[in-house]
């Protein structure tokens, strides 16, 4: 029976079974010790017989091994546990070198040189980590919404017109027509509101951009929410900190392996995320840069920043909602700001001074849709099917959209979205 | 405090709020019953007041309404439980008559005209217990991988070539080239072994297939797994067999009203499932129908209900594993027995007569891809990303994928698979 490096310690004094690569091999004058990596983290493996060091010493690094041995606690080894008189099968031999060196405690190579390479380079314990961290944070934020009456759904990514207006959108042939992939789920979850009331996805988007940033994926991971029966955008900035809450507790509980190896602290949550209006935010970055983006219809990556640093030393939050962004630079479904109809009901929370999750609350009332499309010079027919459902009685309702990649990145400190990607897509890269 | 349709016998004695759209609305002589739908389920609400009678009797069906009032246990109401003293407040009135009947036990359309109206059709109790179906499935599937140290990943589904093989693959523009959409994520999930060594996605899968059946549509959501260090497709077996367990499983402590509403049974899966060589099962039907298909590549549609049939009462099992298909049909990177090299370590398993699941295990040698490409006249150099992994110790794999829509139509009896998707693709359907 095959165990885990994190079950070996339990097993110490028995005799076990691990798989996994080479990942090390440190050779010393009377003892090789092997450095076997599994899918969870790495095992100390001591060699002594001078054949198998003799063998081992001809395998290239990244060969799959099995090995068998006696498990013992030794105080010294790293995690308290190693292999004893081990029996090494090697189950698939590398047939060369890996072409980035693996088993140094970070990889030292250019972010390009680490993407051409993924398939290998991501093997590296660090580089994995990274999308371990992501594939916690998905399931604790499906954790926390399943709790709560959240039905998961999976929507079309063939579509037949843009979602989130503009041009930035994949065209696809389609059988003789023309189809495109969906920027974003967001008119399903608002349909599905009406099916199930509270809705989250998983899945891929699809962004047009033709510009290449550290902070955009051509293809990235939303984790989407909408539900009904709201208050207003409040309701929704209540459930998005909820979700936070519920993806740090989940990794605290179940990563504590990759922050220690990542050397992570995961940030504090306040019980209520400080909010600060955009027309407010725009006279504090005045009043406190003499920059003056008054009037400006959105924020700068800058003032995101200044924002930021603004709400940890005022606030000692790395989180800020900002709320209330003009109606002119939201889609046509943002629900206005009824006390102030420039303005809307809607939010991005800033994640260490950078744009993490967008929300808000959506209009409801079939002749709103009609009057916010005809003003933004959309082409009602094109939203027919979409359109129809708010004839029948849709509840006032909002969500959330948070980047899974952008998340990831922020709290690894990432300079690049792109190496919390499995193998991110950008205006060069469809491949590996 | 809002609370739910199930919730609402445990309040039993107690003023509540409950939220939900005019589902029916039965007017008696003295007495009106609203039934009201949430996003779990019914609830009757009792009203005795006149004027409150008559302005219900003027809503059209599906507002959204909020009702306070005193839940009181009742023998005779539904769920034995209802809302006496009812206070109503309409959140969001429906302008019109819903395009399709809602309020009977099942909806009595046409698929076209359900799939036409489907914003407002799916809210339909059965039609919605469907996808809640597909919905409990994925958290089944992912608690049992989970649970065994499986990692969830996000894989590219724009990329370079057709995974495959075949020409059933959209094409996207991709800023200046051309990009397919994933018609898996087969080779990404193999590379990820060398990463995690075990690993699962739930994600869409897109197949240009020019042809209309009840079984296939143009995206649909694989449940996909891989893992190394297996000891051939046998391995696999076992892990799709645990993981259907864990699905089942899942569905009966969680979908107990899903099941009920729709009358369901749920399979028994045996400890073993039942297993068939490709040869053998040719040569039964053979013997038992006439029909001689051996040497046939791969099993017709009948063929796979036959086999179905012959399980069930041979075996007592409605699920059957068929093994060892001809390596003629099946894609470049599948494992050979190496027994009898025509003949491939895969399988698929049926499921009351319907391919439900395709797995088996991968080539994992650099020089077996090789031969496999030329041998199928395909490129090297398309592939020579993915082919790198396979010189840096790829340990033997497998894996399986399962489609979610045609699972969730297995096992409600559904006689088209679209009525599983919330809004399906195919050759007609772009919209809704």
């Amino acid at each position: 029976m095959r165990i885990w490096s994190h079950e070996l310690l339990a097993h110490a004094g028995t005799e076990v079974e691990v798989c996994g690569a080479l990942h090390a091999l440190r050779e010393l004058k009377q003892v090789t010790f092997l450095i076997l990596r599994d899918g969870c983290g790495l095992i100390q493996v001591v060699v002594e017989d001078a054949r198998l060091r003799a063998e081992l010493a001809q395998l290239n690094a990244e060969s799959a091994l099995r090995v068998r041995g006696r498990a013992t606690a030794v105080a010294q080894a790293p995690g308290g546990v190693e292999i004893h008189q081990p029996h090494v099968e090697v189950v698939s031999a590398a047939l060369e070198s890996p072409p980035i060196e693996l088993n140094k405690p970070r990889l030292n190579v250019q972010l390009a040189t680490l993407l051409e390479h993924a398939p290998v380079a991501l093997r590296h314990p660090v580089q994995r980590a990274y999308l371990r961290l992501a594939s916690l944070t998905m399931a604790g934020f499906r954790q926390t919404l399943t709790a709560q009456h959240f039905t998961e759904i999976q929507s079309p990514k063939l579509v037949a017109g843009a979602t989130e207006g503009g041009a930035n959108v994949f065209t696809v042939d389609y059988f003789e027509r023309k189809a495109y992939l969906a920027q974003s789920p967001q008119l399903y979850k608002q349909l599905a509101v009406g099916i199930f009331e509270r809705v989250f996805e998983v899945g891929p988007v699809f962004r047009a951009e033709p510009h290449a940033t550290p902070r955009h994926l051509n293809q990235y991971t939303s984790l989407d929410v909408e539900l009904g029966f709201i208050q207003d955008h409040t309701s929704v900035m209540a459930l998005a900190t909820e979700t936070l809450r519920g993806m740090l507790r989940f990794i605290r509980e179940h990563g504590q392996r990759e922050l220690e190896l990542l050397q992570l602290t995961l940030p504090e949550l306040p019980a209520t995320i400080p909010s600060i209006h955009f027309a407010d935010a725009q006279a504090l970055i005045f009043a406190q840069t003499g920059e003056d983006c008054r009037g400006e219809p959105d924020l700068a990556p800058a003032h995101e920043r200044f924002l930021g640093a603004w709400a940890h030393e005022q606030h000692g939050s790395e989180f800020l909602f900002v709320v209330g962004y003009p109606m002119v630079k939201r889609p046509f479904y943002t629900h206005p700001d009824p006390a102030r109809p420039a303005y809307s009901n809607s939010f991005d929370l800033l994640f260490r001074g950078l744009e993490l999750v967008t929300g808000g609350q959506r209009l409801h009332r079939y002749a709103d849709y009609v009057a916010a499309l005809e003003r933004q010079g959309m082409s009602l027919a094109q939203f027919a099917d979409y359109l129809s459902a708010f004839n029948h009685g849709m509840p006032p309702h909002g969500g959330f959209a948070i980047g899974l990649e952008r998340w990831v990145s922020q709290l690894a400190g990432l300079e690049n979205v792109r190496a919390a990607s499995l193998f991110p897509r950008d205006l060069q890269r469809l491949t590996p």
